[in-house]
């Protein structure tokens, strides 16, 4: 990347300021969780204990939701995520991200604005390769808000590292697709709104391994679809949403439910890991601020040996070491925004790998810090750090572990001086 | 440390192999664990989903551990742990702590063989400094199995790092004690069986700061005794024994029950800690090398890009880097307890602070790369590889922060160049 | 810095990309050294081996940069460092950080500019502050390249991490100051074209700690001035310029020799450190990227095990890893430029203590991988890389330690949140 | 190596401590050190200054040394490393670790003793497979201390991490081998004593990969045998015994300089490998204790912001850390010289290759952290610290670069579980 900074074309890699046009969408965003989130986040989050069924919702939580979302569509901020179906015009992935920094900061925000994960990413897909047919059917509702989905990659067999190994089987049986195999960590299919799942499988064996993979769409409530277990992360399953264990048994779906053509699978890849990963960065960015911050306020306020402890060891350079790696990876993963932005997509894969391998990783350890800072507090449901940690823990796995992601980066090195 | 090489009385802190005498001992130990405990492991925790309040146990579970305790009673097992009260003969540490690694292996063995943390400690404690009433009254059923105990130091409000500040206020009214205050994270005391808490507690805050602590026993069904909830550790709250946050509101004991004397309470945390942390740290070895063994048995079974993962990227270094650390620490452990034989347990302070400081954190970091190398399944219920690492990550502030013990250990060493 | 992202003032800290403006120069500059200062390279340092005296130049190679030199006039690129003193116009930081990285990249290039340290931060010095008188005698043959110059700052009885301790003492006496102390690590001072030094020296140690020390012009041959040896770095000199140690005893220099005035030394490192410290680490990072260029080629063209060793074990995540590294420490140094650009020097501080403490510690670490991956060959005469590991080891201590520029940016950090 | 601990065989891999019949040699040891070598030591090195030729020594040097080399002959010291030619006896691993780290405090010690590398390993090749001509010739005056030698393996053009790829060509001509090639950082060869040097050749291109080369005797002033520079480790070349670079350009030998005979040279390295290495990691040890007592005395001796630099930051921990590393370090290499002693150094090679890894690595740490503590002046000649960290950074390839000797420990756990 060092030989670009100076080459014209790709001087405006490095202009990574949000645009004059998306402020006032920021504006509205800000405005949107402050009215209109924040004030529900205590009762939703109350009536999580008093469930019969962890893995279902209260009928008051989605009453909550469904006000704010609601509202979200009367300002006409819903589904700004999405690019114009027919100009294509859109916020660039750089706007966005600022955005996406925005909404990590409150966890029900998102969902507000119809933009959850692994739902932007189902719906551009369905907008971008989908038939009338599946756009009707699927993109529709989750447009409105009215159905969820999931997005079913990952295998307990098979090294998540390397997707070529992707083995639950689908076989065309006449005009049907069966569906035979094992998916784990499939991230808020326990919702019981989850009516749709977008499924990689093998169709096609034989064929080059980039070419062996499809995805296909199944409705959750297909006959052999079975819910296993949802999977644990640090011992949370985050019901009712859960990381599902699924078992598909000759699950038949209609030849129609393909995705763009069997042994695109990989292709589609492309359309939604990119600004997946950096939505999942910019949350993650926000943890670790809100970390650091944690620990900052903690080193202020306690004191031993009499003085706050902010004075002691080691203390204030951890401080320091963690702002100075937050910033250097925001900075880092609006680069890989503004990539796809100047790149496209598919060029700009190794700077979303760069940051998909830096930040989970970085930020775990600014976590973990806070918690050191605040001995066995830390560790306790008195903070959310424990909860924040599992979670990037588990990010450091989700959509490739970072070993993959350095070697994408690496060999991308290594080619630039034909050493690979 | 160097220094002691050569010079003769200290050339027997690098023996560190275990005694002939405690050989036969040690066989018998694993033997027991062979027999009587790993075949009631498994029925034990498949009642621990069953149970209708987690808070206790069940009345099978309770049966198991019984008769595997009546068992070590009959082959003469039975505490072990605790020198003989007239002349002194015991194990040494150094020979305990190689049985303790055994102990540590198999989760439920220590408490078939009376030596749980933290009753030892406790028993201990009452043995050395009880008066006869103390030990006819709390001694006596704690040796025989028929209660448990826990011991109540750590305070929400006041740092860990300097014990000193705990703040719990026992005052004397008449010929009783008053206390009030709050302590958490006191491990066992949700055990339903538990039924004394030796009590840390400031009794004399116009004393010289070391002289201002008392160690105070206190039944934990006084009346102003409340136990307010569990404590977390990284979501688990591992009842029914439990990390309990506990308030005493004018809580009223005989002033009888003080232990040695008014102002000596961290007279008394010398003869405990030092066994206790030697103790931990051969546990925190056991987990250690579990997750090393799941770790290379995970490296040499998975394949990824067409061979096993553990002859790719760094996998291979990252284990040998583990089993190099591990048995480091593992005679840096045998050491400290050698020391505390040697030198006696204040002389090996710097000794036993080092292990407590080196041992959880490196072992933290064996687990995290164990996790790392099982991909999403390390974090899942699916191994215990999570558990573990909560629970050792727990230990890196039980008995004070790395912090402290690092501070122990540097200032030791700059007073041999009189640089503090 | 969290907070700034979306204040509009600030929203221009995220724009980093070189100014259209400036491009010309940047390719004025590019080809004066392909054209100009590449093609003298090889004998210029042919020229060091014969040479009688370490401490001297060879005539040709004196010949050599004045032909380059004059050249670099004639295109007008000289001093293009300089803001015009009458209008204040010039290169903004953040453009001449980029100029800053290309000179790094040939290690004669920017004497040919005249923009060699210390030489722009003495003249930025002495345009800002400087009487008439001064900068008749010493601003105008320094800029006309005609003499060189040294900053005498650091002494070897004191900390650098607290320059409040600065010790060398200058006494006034009628019209002159008389000095008396140490200075050692005096870049620059052994060139025999060496004339004048900026000193730092306690002229008011009764005042308010930041007001004691003042900077004074002292020709380095006046009286009393004596140069004791060569300070090392890793067992190199680096004659004939040097890393001086000298004496001043009772050196005598006229009243009007003081800058800006007495007590006024602290406000003049304002002026200078900023940007130095920027075009140090842009400099750090030109040679991490060529450490980082050597590693890949050596791991691409090296075989053990029968396959090029990128392919073995984690040289492919150490590659991935110093890359990741080397954009985010490039970003963050920009930003650091621009910081200084919208904020003002002062402002701009604890960006730039961030980029201190950041890059020459990580570039350190990436030279050292560059050396495992070369093998005994890294340490060797056959590659740059020992040279450069020394001289970015040096760096973490020009300026201030590391240890001083966490302080800065932790501190910050706390205020933010009332933890100081 | 968990499962040894209680294996009784094994039993005795615990018990470190020196053996009693070792101790009168080390007082002798340590009682010659300081009467015979501490007092030669500033004359030796001021003779260095002032030498004509850096590849020679004084004649002064030579005296100084002859002469603490009879005090060793007269008390009964010289050449006690070696056991007794008939009936094997001698100092065990063990207890010779113990004297190595005397040794290792006092540069001239080891030579006046005749226990410098290499000499020590190329006289026990030759008293273990030399024969009676081979023994007579070389073995008596190395013996006698009359001359020196060296060992002649790593090669410029191939990675020392897989010395089955050395090149350096032998082939059989009559009654001679042939000998063409290239070697590197032979350390030693610059000595003009140096005579004869045990070279690694390959003589067997078509044999089994492990039985291809051979060891064979070159003596250093034989026709053919070139020696071009002395390589260099951070800029220093150590003459004037230095670490050679040499050409051989058909060196002629006779047929009887083979060593133990052709496609033996694997064999041969076995007997040498493991103690030269564990003397290393002893000598490296007293190198880490120094640099730690000077990072103590200098945090206690020097002050900022008003107390010494002990107290800030965080520089306690980093001893703290130091003290912990040494320590457990120690352990290892001499549980590596045990396990030499009581498995035979085949099956020792696990033990010995952990601490190779582990010992330079960590120690080269601590000296940068020492460093660190001093300043500018950590790196100047005013501490002998930046030597230290290059000899130390030098050590991390000598013997196989740490990748090496962590494969060999991760393979080694791996195949516990036949996991490789």
């Amino acid at each position: 990347m060092e030989n670009v900074i100076m080459s014209d074309p790709k001087k405006d890699l490095f202009n990574l300021a949000m645009s004059d046009k998306a402020q006032p969408l920021m504006y509205a965003v800000k405005k949107h969780i402050e009215d209109n989130v924040a004030p529900i986040m205590e009762e939703f989050y109350a009536l999580e204990e008093g469930k019969e069924d962890r893995w279902s919702w209260h009928p008051r939580q989605l009453e909550l939701l469904d006000g704010a979302k609601a509202k979200a569509k009367e300002s006409g901020l819903w589904n700004f995520f999405l690019p114009d179906s027919e100009t294509g015009d859109g916020l660039t992935n750089l706007d966005y991200a600022y955005i996406a920094a925005e909404l990590g900061k409150v966890s029900l925000a998102s969902e507000t604005l119809n933009c959850s994960a692994p739902d932007t990413g189902n719906m551009e897909v369905l907008e971008r390769v989908g038939t009338p047919e599946q756009k009707e059917q699927w993109l529709k509702p989750l447009l409105n808000g009215e159905i969820r989905s999931a997005y079913a990659m990952t295998e307990p067999g098979i090294p998540s590292s390397d997707a070529k190994n992707i083995s639950t089987a689908a076989v065309l049986d006449g005009d049907e697709w069966v569906i035979n195999g094992e998916k784990f960590y499939i991230s808020g299919a326990g919702d019981p709104r989850c009516k749709i799942m977008i499924t990689m499988v093998k169709t096609s064996p034989d064929a080059a391994p980039s070419r062996q993979q499809s995805q296909i769409l199944v409705p959750i409530d297909t006959p052999g679809v079975e819910i296993l277990e949802g999977m644990q992360v640090f011992g949370e399953d985050h019901a009712p949403r859960g990381h599902m264990h699924i078992k598909f048994t000759n699950v038949r779906v209609p030849k129609s439910n393909m995705l763009l053509g069997e042994g695109r699978g990989f292709e589609i890849s492309q359309v939604r890991l990119g600004p997946g990963r950096i939505h999942h960065c910019m949350r993650s960015l926000g943890q670790g601020e809100q970390a650091l911050e944690l620990m900052v306020k903690r080193a202020g306020s306690r004191e031993a040996f009499g003085k706050p402890i902010i004075k002691l060891g080691k203390n204030v350079e951890v401080i320091a070491r963690a702002r100075i790696e937050l910033d250097a990876m925001r900075l880092m993963v609006l680069q890989a925004a503004k990539a796809m932005d100047v790149l496209g997509n598919k060029e700009a894969r190794v700077y979303v790998s760069a940051v998909k391998a830096m930040v989970p990783e970085k930020v775990c350890t600014i976590i973990d810090q806070a918690i050191q800072m605040h001995g066995a507090t830390g560790i306790s449901q008195w903070t959310p750090l424990a909860k924040m940690y599992a979670h990037q823990r588990h990010l450091r796995f989700a959509d490739g572990p970072d070993e993959v992601h350095h070697m994408v980066v690496g060999r991308a090195e290594a080619q630039k001086h034909s050493s690979w």
